[in-house]
């Protein structure tokens, strides 16, 4: 087993594929960089940005390519989502265990541009009852926003059941699927999500600057552009332009991150995400296993098949930032602690005030790891 | 020479440093990605990063290293400065050479949020006369947003005078700095700069995908965060945090966009500015002193003195768009034809309707390149 051993890949993806690397020096190595829509010879950086897109629609079961909009991360697509679709006098419905990606845009606002936001309850292990979304309607309400799974808790909300309810009463479905995307199979058709944001730099296992949302069938006219600017395209107008991609694609896109997203979800798809659900809820069950015989409270379900895998604990005995640096210095083992930027998430299960130790593991984290940190934790907290 | 002769750097530059290539490769072939503020061994990263904001804020002479702000492009760093600013009511000054990276976003402004823009004149050249500032200015004007050279004329506009009268009567100074950061020399201090944008892909020399803006002394208050999110830090708030850089950098930053940055400005701060200007503006006067034997219209000053290295012209018997193909097709020479994303620049330069052919020079272009494509339009349109 090699040192250290990466378990926070719920932040971003540590080692990319070994393809991706190639490709990625390959296209700087050939070093000639163009500008699609903005020159005469744009053209193999408008095959790759196609042929990406393509890949992505098919991934996601989108209706078309040009649906498929690259941003440079899922902040970047959240707030541009949120923003387009909310006006003043609007409601939003969201849950409570939302990343500050979702949290942060809809708070301001909240207290910005008169947009109201009711934040459904959830269980303290982060479980959420669909049964809500229809006692929460109002006439106004607009939105629906959620996480696909809690990065705190690794607890997968009810999305086809919620966003189902949501639609038959008239609401715009988003989804952030920062934690799934790359893990579960997510199917826009089958699971009624309008928008999808994704992020290309954890699960997706391309590199950081890169993510994307995706429009699912007639919703692209509701979502306004909040960014705007140069396209390479109808430049006669003042005004953004209608047509997609472009609509929402101002400014020159991050080429390198595009290649990194084509290259790794080839790679996924040759891997099998059944696979690697299966591979990284075997680690998961393996760790909450381990964990049973140690004094620490593990917030969540505690099921691996309910959850992406992320298990974080809090330790009665030692403050949760100080257990993270002592698996970084003495075991080289990497986590997270804090807050993980969802407070929201904390405060349901009533760890706002401690934080807590995330352990998250990727298609690279092995049984060994897994004893490994189990061993160290029992050395650091029993022994 | 080899072909094809690459004439559209204005758009982006075709060919990285070759230190560029190999420090982004030898990240890459590392394969060992965290994630800064999100991790406990996000220290490189951390490093890189600090490192960059120095070497930026030396290279601008900015007060701090924090005030330098990382994001994905110039579009979205004069989008987040923009709504950041402005707010209904307030009035903004601008001139009608802007890119639509500038003149989108304060069209949205101005029809939607009820700020009101005066454009500046500019002369057929794209001179601009710095006096018409001061009748301009009404209680409730704010901002002066310009670009620092035109990327359509070429014509660098009187930033330095244009701002200092700006400042003394209270205004906040935001440059465009698209087409001249890592070509002509930029002080904020001593050209009254308060928020400088940039990008990373063009004489900056760095890949697609990063850019910026940087902080002057005492303006951060008045810049409200635009995009929010997740920074890692003061995650407990649902409200941005009130410092630097966070404030303004929520999610996670395009680290090898940020390597590229660090590297190509070094290279650059090597080969020296001053080296740099003296070598394209040579090319660019030899270019256009060969125009004048041709049957075309040049568009701007005429004067490389006066100039980024940009020449556009229209030619009357042809249209620009068939050209810049001919120029491709049968001499290998790429332009860029069309609107170049500023139609207030053309409506300017009477070319509106016919757009131009752009001919854009950079570190790499060689007097034999010039000369080639002067006996190529030659070719077309002369015999």
């Amino acid at each position: 087993m090699k040192l250290p051993v990466y378990l926070n890949h719920a932040a971003t993806s540590n080692h990319k594929f070994e393809t991706t690397v190639n490709e990625l020096c390959t296209y700087l190595k050939e070093n000639n960089n163009n500008n699609t829509n903005r020159s005469a010879n744009g053209l193999n950086e408008a095959n790759l940005l196609f042929e990406t897109r393509q890949l992505l629609a098919r991934f996601f079961h989108a209706p078309d390519p040009a649906h498929v909009i690259f941003t440079s991360s899922a902040t970047m697509s959240l707030n541009m989502i949120l923003h387009g679709l909310l006006k003043p006098g609007d409601h939003v419905l969201t849950t409570m265990v939302e990343h500050n990606a979702v949290s942060r845009p809809l708070h301001l606002l909240e207290t910005e541009k008169n947009v109201a936001v009711t934040r459904l309850f959830c269980e303290k292990d982060g479980t959420l009852d669909p049964k809500q979304i229809a006692a929460a309607i109002r006439p106004e309400t607009k939105v629906l926003v959620m996480t696909h799974a809690s990065n705190v808790l690794g607890t997968v909300l009810p999305v086809k059941a919620c966003f189902e309810q949501a639609k038959k009463q008239g609401l715009i479905t988003v989804l952030d699927s920062a934690q799934t995307a790359g893990f579960l199979p997510i199917d826009m058709e089958k699971m009624s999500i309008d928008i999808l944001s994704f992020t290309g730099h954890k699960s997706l296992m391309g590199v950081s600057g890169i993510g994307g949302f995706v429009l699912g069938k007639d919703i692209e006219k509701q979502l306004d552009p909040w960014l705007t600017g140069g396209t390479g395209s109808a430049s006669m107008s003042l005004k953004q332009p209608a047509f997609l991609p472009d609509k929402f694609e101002p400014g020159t896109l991050n080429m390198l991150g595009i290649i990194s997203l084509k290259s790794a979800v080839r790679a996924i798809q040759e891997y099998g995400l059944e696979q690697i659900m299966a591979q990284e809820r075997m680690l998961t069950a393996r760790f909450l296993k381990g964990l049973q015989a140690l004094p620490v409270q593990i917030l969540g379900t505690q099921e691996a098949k309910c959850s992406v895998p992320v298990v974080s604990i809090v330790a009665p005995t030692i403050d949760t930032n100080e257990l993270a640096q002592q698996l970084a210095d003495d075991f080289q083992i990497i986590t997270r602690s804090g807050l993980h930027c969802a407070p929201l998430a904390h405060e349901t299960a009533g760890t706002l005030k401690t934080g807590a130790v995330r352990f998250s593991f990727g298609l690279e984290t092995t049984t060994e790891e897994i004893d490994y940190t189990l061993s160290a934790l029992e050395a650091i907290l029993v022994n």
